[in-house]
């Protein structure tokens, strides 16, 4: 009977799965996602668990990451037994982990879920630094434009981004979406210091380089290269040259995915 | 006459001096002051205004930091002609400073002003990281404290600080200081995102790690270890055992000097 009990409660833990909250500062990082010969938080979260859990552990990714995009809140998913109580997890994988690498949260869910799959949306933004002089402190989480920015302009321009689109010309040459058609629920212009602004996005899923490109066309914008109501225009052609240059990857942050 | 009139204004120039406001990352360098085989701030600014005026540039710093200690707006003064605008003087320094340091502003000041005598007060910032996962994004400017901490104890200790007294018991052991009595205009918490505590202090000026003393017995305080109204008594005991531990140089920011 007790031999019984363990083999269900042995099977039950089998099927369990994990989902993690990770933050990280992607500086050091080839992106989330494993690569052969590169330095990336999948693998080195992957070894964490590993360690702690005395056992191999392969995550599921809600999404790549480029190289040196930080992430507040990105979410993957794990399977199999955790004998360590989940919300001490946490912490009992500080020791393991790199000091730019924090799970933040661990819960179990349901075998339904699934960290790429499930994801219905993403929210990003993307810091830019507008003073004379670069942020020392910032300098790792900000691009440093010192020229006057058009604010208003930004933010009006933000508005004809919104909705569903075809963004062909607001993506990296060489990927291989099958469809090029996105919706963007939100884009705004937030300043959360003086001379931090932040380019708030939130959509069902992005092209790959999507939000740096449409951080790069605001940016022309706010300079006068770019008038907001061209926007509609550049969406339209599909044309990438048209639109502005790829931000670089530092300024970037994956906020929240949506479930 | 224009002869004349071009060694008055030579004369005029190199008889200028000029104050930079400073922001800089620490982790990196072995504090402000110059040494001999170390990265100092003051070493790499030196060499920064010196290549971009084309003649030694020499710096009087407010205060020594300590290695690892980051500064918002540090003050330093240096003597002699600039013609590159003061205005301009923090975008033109970019091309020659390192990503961690920045200088902010550039001001003409009198003859009398001296960085480091002139200085009446300062204030300073530590910075405590207080939830069971370690912040990524923050760990480089924070202490971690995963325990619950009781914010109105510490911040009733706080209260016991405030005034003149001899701080000898919240010295590093081995400085020279003439005399140990400091007055403490001001201390206080604050709370600026769920989990960041910031203790701020501002007095006339500080003993060798008098900051981050204060901030760990505060953080002794926070933890139970010590009650609030036992702080008068640990600073007439002079001792620096009963005081609580030395914090880490990273979560400490000089935030401003005051003249």
């Amino acid at each position: 009977m007790k031999a019984r009990k363990d083999r269900n409660l042995t099977a039950q833990q089998e099927h369990r799965r994990i989902k993690l909250v990770t933050e990280y500062r992607g500086t050091r990082y080839a992106g989330w996602q494993y690569q052969d010969n590169a330095l990336t938080v999948q693998a080195a979260l992957e070894k964490a668990l590993s360690e702690l859990l005395k056992r191999p552990v392969k995550l599921i990714g809600c999404s790549r990451t480029d190289a040196g995009v930080h992430a507040l809140n990105h979410v993957s998913h794990f399977n199999g037994a955790c004998p360590v109580p989940l919300d001490k997890l946490p912490l009992a994988l500080i020791p393991f982990l790199p000091s730019d690498i924090a799970v933040k949260e661990a819960i179990e869910v349901n075998e339904t879920f699934h960290a790429r799959f499930s994801a219905k949306g993403k929210s990003y933004f993307y810091q830019v630094w507008n003073k004379p002089y670069r942020s020392a402190l910032l300098s790792p989480y900000t691009y440093h434009e010192p020229r006057d920015l058009d604010l208003g302009a930004m933010q009006e321009a933000c508005k004809h981004f919104i909705g569903t689109h075809d963004f062909a010309g607001f993506m990296a040459t060489g990927s291989q979406a099958k469809t090029t058609v996105r919706t963007i629920y939100d884009l705004h212009i937030e300043i959360p210091q003086d001379g931090l602004i932040q380019i708030r996005i939130h959509g069902d899923a992005f092209l790959y380089n999507m939000v740096r490109i449409i951080a790069g066309t605001l940016l022309y914008v706010g300079l006068g290269k770019i008038n907001a109501s061209e926007i509609e225009a550049i969406i339209a052609s599909k044309d990438r040259k048209k639109a502005g240059k790829t931000l670089e990857a530092k300024g970037l942050f994956l906020e929240r995915v949506y479930y």
